[in-house]
């Protein structure tokens, strides 16, 4: 926690700024510990406080051993807005509502877009380890689903299946609505399970994931059911390729555009406009955050990062294929933190 | 559809607005019908648009026949918000940041806290069928719990069992994280579920709840293990009497405020300042809604409202007890929605 404090009181230096007001519960928690769902952080470059209401006052001081507590009713919270020249917030969270609110508590409110978000793409030890728990939670359901989904059962049944095994082997809930595609629905890069049954000679994309102890977990396997056609097969090589392919060549010092065009170069080559969204994103905190893998980036990855790495071609009445797994960002490469076989597995 | 559109119209005429414009993505949902993640409306006099990117085209199209589609790339978003001179927009749900950007667009925003809001609060027949069938899911999963839980089981193991069993039964998602709160920490009002384990002796306050077709459903009850104490059983049949009280006189013409003092008045005679929340919230699209059941709230309840009556007894190192039913408002009383029995059960 010092150490995320620190680097904060650099950007309030670099963006010459004396305070910094946080009211985004995940950067409540990333920067005090508190768990709670009412606060917000005042950093200041001499001290650190947390502003709750009585519920979770007794909460928050035994939370964030580095911060002063008040009671957002206290006198004591425009004592301190009053001393502070520049203060800095985040713009994309709040809401209106509150922002007039906190303007008139502050003297001078400056938006620093992406200053927290940015700090938060580099992960600290402590946060890796819950991240590879809710990773190793998904790898367990993925290894159970595929001795349980069966052709004949809907997807909605595979669904709350994946998601009732994570929730029992201790994950807090889930990343994201799983997504469970099957046939032709697979072309829908976010397909919702329906009460569609899995049928023999298809392909059926998995997308799901937990959290653990805050931290979230992301992972897609494709798997087909009975004997499928050589031309799904081919399309789901050219996916593998295609993650295999950024897998060797990710790491620290890269760009996180040409990430994504070495995997979009593999799939164009044999199958053209069939793979329409980023490669992939950052996962922490928050399902999606910073960095993102798409042509658009400007990002260079850096040890630390933890990105989801994920193709996938989608072919409008006929299938889609996903193959997403989590990795580490080292000096010399990654580590893949997903650690299901992504040879294809037949249901 | 058309009667809310109406409504909203006679609104805006009230507001001395020419035009709104809706981002919360329920309101969204409300007027329009539409499901999808990204949409915003603009509402006038003579016309109604909605907004949206190109994967939500043809969804909108075919969710939407009282509104024309508009893609938010296309200039046409700005010929028209051109023409419009004073638009309406809801402040607490708009983050800063999209509100800079609609400044831009429009000629005029005029902050419109609560106009939407207040109209959600009296439910139309479509609603009510969506809610009574939430309600008749958390129902049959409190049912099948009572047979379910025993004796050495988890809270977290119990909180399992009635969220698979929603899930399985059509339920969409949960309402809200699943409340089993035993013994001692029953008198949290809001405990999560731990891996404590169900002792003989304690009472156990479960709260929670679904979503079926958008629409939110929400119940509390509260189960004996084994043998409990008269001094537990005193404290239920309290709790019992103030809601009981309650469902008497709440009707059409009651104000809301009252109704929380009579729930109010019955535990403070015996049970002084153990009562520390609202009596109650009004459910819908969200969980938590308009019309409150406070102290301070100054709303006369309407034929059509649907709100929770949850009053409940919280004893710091004893025991918590609460019990909640949703409740529809008529001319002369109320529909009680939840059907579950609510004589102490001993698991």
């Amino acid at each position: 926690m010092k150490q995320k404090l620190a680097l904060l009181i650099d950007k309030l230096d670099e963006n010459n700024l004396d305070s910094i007001l946080i009211t985004d519960l995940n950067n409540v928690r990333y920067f005090s510990g508190f768990t709670g769902t009412t606060a917000y952080l005042i950093i200041t470059k001499h001290n650190n406080y947390l502003i709750t209401d009585f519920r979770y006052i007794e909460q928050a001081n035994g939370q964030c051993p580095d911060f002063e507590i008040i009671d957002h009713n206290a006198q004591d919270v425009e004592l301190l807005t009053k001393q502070l020249e520049n203060t800095g917030f985040e713009n994309e969270t709040i809401s209106y509502k509150n922002y007039i609110k906190f303007e008139k508590l502050f003297k001078k409110l400056i938006c620093v877009n992406d200053l927290i978000t940015t700090l938060r793409e580099k992960k600290y030890e402590d946060e890796i380890i819950n991240i590879k728990h809710a990773v190793k939670i998904a790898d367990d359901a993925f290894t159970h689903i595929c001795k349980y989904a069966k052709e004949g059962m809907s997807e909605i049944e595979v669904a709350n299946e994946l998601e009732f095994y994570m929730r029992k082997n201790g994950a807090e809930k889930l990343s994201f609505d799983t997504i469970v595609a099957s046939g032709a629905r697979g072309a829908m890069p976010h397909g919702y399970p329906t009460d569609k049954k899995l049928v023999s000679g298809e392909l059926v994309v998995l997308d799901f994931g937990c959290f653990y102890n805050g931290y979230a977990s992301d992972m897609t396997r494709t798997l087909a059911v009975g004997n499928v056609d050589d031309k799904l097969i081919d399309v789901y090589n050219t996916v593998l390729d295609a993650q295999m392919s950024v897998l060797k060549v990710i790491s620290d010092g890269q760009s996180a555009s040409l990430m994504h065009k070495t995997a979009q170069d593999i799939i164009d080559k044999k199958y053209i406009n069939t793979f329409g969204h980023a490669l992939g994103h950052g996962v922490g905190l928050e399902i999606h955050e910073l960095p993102t893998l798409s042509p658009k980036s400007k990002k260079i990855l850096e040890v630390g990062n933890v990105v989801s790495v994920e193709p996938g071609i989608y072919i409008p009445g006929l299938c889609g294929v996903r193959i997403e797994d989590l990795v580490y960002i080292t000096k010399n490469g990654c580590e893949v933190l997903t650690k299901s076989t992504k040879k294809l597995i037949y249901i």
